[in-house]
C-alpha cells in the first residue's frame, strides 16, 4: 500500500488513535502456550485472541454486546449499468432493513447482534426509508469524468461513520461494518486500485452477478476514473474522487471504533474498501481490523492482503450488509472465551509435552 | 470410498435411517433464489440452508440447544512413541473436561452448547475423572500386529454412541461430535486408510506435533495394521482391527443422531475417521453431516472428500475435543435463520436483478 499523508482536517483525531497495547504481545502468546492444548492448536483463533487482548488487555471481556453499523448509499456511477440490479434496489432494501427482512438482519438475530441501518445519502427521501436518517446528500455524481463528491461532503459522510461509532461504543463490545448501495463494488474497486496500485482487472469482479463484458466495462471505468487520483492525494482526496458515502462513513467508523478502543469486524469487498482508506488516514487503526471471511469478490483478497488480515470464514459468500461480519462474532467470542476461562497445565494439573519438545 | 457391507449386527438399526428428506430440494433452492439477496451470493450458508431443511424442514426451527458428545479412551499404540504427550493425559484432560477448563469448555459456552464428556474406555479408574461413565475396557490393545479390540467390545463402544445420541436427540436440535485419546490420530489415520485406500502417509499426519520422523513412524505402523483388514471386511471390523474405542462411540452416535433425525457437526480428523466408518456402515446418515473446519492434520481433506463435505471455518485448527464443530454451531443457526426470517423479493417489494437475467 502506498504511502499516504494524514488528511489535514483529521489530524487531531488521528492522533488520538494509538495501536492496540493493552497487553503484552510477549505475555499474551505464553499465556496461550500455557493453556491446556498442544501449542498453536487453536491455529487462527490463537491469532484473534492476541488481538483481541491487545485490544481489550488480557483477558479479554466478554464480547456480547455487538452492532452491525450498516451505512446505505447510492452511486451515480450506476448510469454506467454496472450492476445487475437498478439503483431502487438501495432504497428498497433499507425499507427491508428497517422491517427486518433482509439477510443481515436474521443473521444479526441468530449471533446476537443488533443492526444499526443508515442512510448516509440513498437516493430517496430519508423518511421514507424507516432507517437513521444521516444523509448528506442523494448518492453520489458518476465518478466517470468527474469527482463522486467534494471534499467537504465526503467528510461530512466520515463524520457520520466516526460519530455513530463514538457514540455507540459506551454500549458496544464489537462493531461490524456492513453496507448497501446499487453501485458500489465499482466504487470499492476505484478505491481499492488507487489506494494499492493494483490493477482494475484484477479487482473488479462479478459483484451481484453481472456479465464477464460488464465486468471488463467496470473495470476500465473504475481504472480511468483512479488515474485521476494524484499519488500524493491523502485517502480523503481518493474517495471524493472515486468513493461513495457509504465507504467515506464506514472509513469514519473505522477510526472511531478504534480511537474508542473496539475491534472493527471488516465484511467482504466494500467494508474492505473502507478500512483501505482509514488505515491510509491512520496506520494505528489496523490492529482493530479483524478479517471475518474472504469473500467471492477476487479484489477483497488484495485488500486483504495489504490490510495484512487472515480471514476466519469460508464461506463464498459476496452479499454484503455485514453478514460476513456477523457470522464471525462468535468467533471472537470464543477468542476471547479461550484466555479468559482455559486451565493453565499447571493448574489443571495435565502433562506438558514428552520432555517439553518434540518427539 | 469402498463398498462396504452392512454389519450384520446393525442391520436392523441401519434400516431405521433414511437420508434427509423431510423438504424437496428443488422447492428449497427456489425460496433460497426468492429471499431478498442475489441468488447464491450466501455462497456455503445456502448448501447449509439446504442441508438443515432437508433434514428439520423448510424453513427449520431454531437450532438453540446443542451439544457436544465427547469421547475419551486411550490407545495402545501409545506404546510406538506416536505422541508427542504420555498416554496419561488422556485421564488428565477429562478431569480438565469435569472442572470445565479445557478449551472445549470455554468454546461451548462462548457458542451456548452443553459438553457431554464420555470415558467411553480410558486407561484409569473411571470414578477419578468426574465424567458419565461408559467404559468398555481401559484402552485398546496395540494394534500394531494384531486387532485393537474385540467385534464385540467395538459393538458395545459403539452402541454407547448410539444410545448417548439417541437419549438425547428429545432435548438436543443438534449434535457435534468431540474426542479426547492420546494416540487416536494414529488409529484415525489406520481407520482412513483402510476405509478410503489412501496411501498412509498422505494420511498421517503431526498431530499434538511430532517429529517428521515420528509422522513417517506412524505412518508405517498404520499402513500395516490397515493392511490386516480384508477388502470385503464390514466398517466394524475395520474398527475392531485399527480403531479405538471413542471412534467407535462416534460412530454410533452418527447412526443415533441420523435415526432420530439430528444434524451431526464433525470437528476434525478423529471425528471424520469415525463419520468415514459410520457412512460405510449405513450411507444414508450421510445427509446428516455438517463438516465444520479444515483441520491442519492432512488426513482431513482426504475424508472430507470423501464425505462430499466443504468445510464452513477456515482456521487452521487441530485440537480436537469438538473444538471446531463448536466454533460452526452459530452457522448452523443462521443458515436455518435465512430460510426461517428473511423476506422474499415479493414481500419486501425489491426489485429483482434486470429482466430477471444478467447484464
Amino acid at each position: 500500500m502506498r504511502q499516504r499523508p494524514v488528511p489535514p482536517e483529521l489530524a487531531g483525531i488521528v492522533a488520538e488513535i494509538a495501536p492496540p497495547a493493552r497487553a503484552d504481545a510477549a505475555a499474551v502468546r505464553a499465556h496461550l502456550d500455557d493453556l491446556t492444548k498442544p501449542p498453536g492448536s487453536l491455529g487462527k483463533l490463537e491469532d484473534l485472541a492476541l488481538r483481541l487482548a491487545l485490544i481489550y488487555g488480557d483477558p479479554p471481556p466478554p464480547l456480547r454486546r455487538r452492532a452491525v453499523l450498516l451505512f446505505a448509499a447510492d452511486h451515480g456511477v450506476t448510469a454506467r449499468a454496472v450492476s445487475a440490479y437498478p439503483p431502487e434496489v438501495t432504497a428498497q432494501m433499507c425499507r427491508n432493513f428497517a422491517a427486518g427482512g433482509a439477510a443481515i438482519n436474521a443473521i444479526a438475530r441468530a449471533v446476537g447482534a443488533e443492526v444499526v441501518a443508515v442512510d448516509v445519502g440513498v437516493d430517496a427521501d430519508a423518511e421514507s426509508l424507516g432507517i437513521l436518517d444521516r444523509k448528506v446528500r442523494r448518492g453520489t455524481r458518476d465518478f466517470t469524468y468527474g469527482p463522486a463528491l467534494t471534499r467537504e461532503e465526503t467528510l461530512r459522510a466520515l463524520h457520520v461513520g466516526l460519530e455513530l461509532a463514538t457514540e455507540r461504543a459506551a454500549s458496544t463490545d464489537v462493531f461490524v461494518l456492513g453496507e448497501m448501495g446499487i453501485g458500489n463494488t465499482t466504487a470499492a474497486t476505484a478505491v481499492t486500485v488507487a489506494l494499492t496500485g493494483a490493477p482494475a482487472e484484477r479487482v473488479a469482479g462479478p459483484g451481484t452477478g453481472i456479465s464477464p463484458d460488464a465486468v471488463a466495462r467496470k473495470a476500465s471505468i473504475a481504472a480511468n476514473a483512479a488515474a485521476r487520483v494524484g499519488e500524493r492525494a491523502d485517502a480523503l482526496a481518493v474517495l471524493a474522487q472515486v468513493g461513495g458515502l457509504e465507504i467515506a462513513a464506514l472509513a469514519g467508523a473505522v477510526l472511531g471504533a478504534a480511537r474508542a478502543g473496539r475491534a472493527v469486524v471488516v465484511d467482504g469487498f466494500i467494508t474492505g474498501a473502507a478500512a483501505l482508506a482509514a488505515v491510509a488516514m491512520c496506520d494505528a487503526a489496523r490492529g482493530y481490523l479483524v478479517a471475518s471471511h474472504r469473500s467471492a469478490e477476487p479484489g477483497h483478497a488484495i485488500q486483504l492482503e495489504a490490510l495484512g488480515l487472515d480471514p476466519l470464514l469460508a464461506l463464498d459468500m459476496r452479499l454484503g450488509e455485514g453478514t460476513g461480519g456477523a457470522l464471525a462474532l462468535p468467533l471472537l467470542e470464543a477468542a476471547a472465551a479461550v484466555l479468559r476461562e482455559m486451565a493453565t497445565f499447571a493448574s489443571a494439573g495435565v502433562s506438558g509435552a514428552r520432555g517439553g519438545v518434540r518427539v
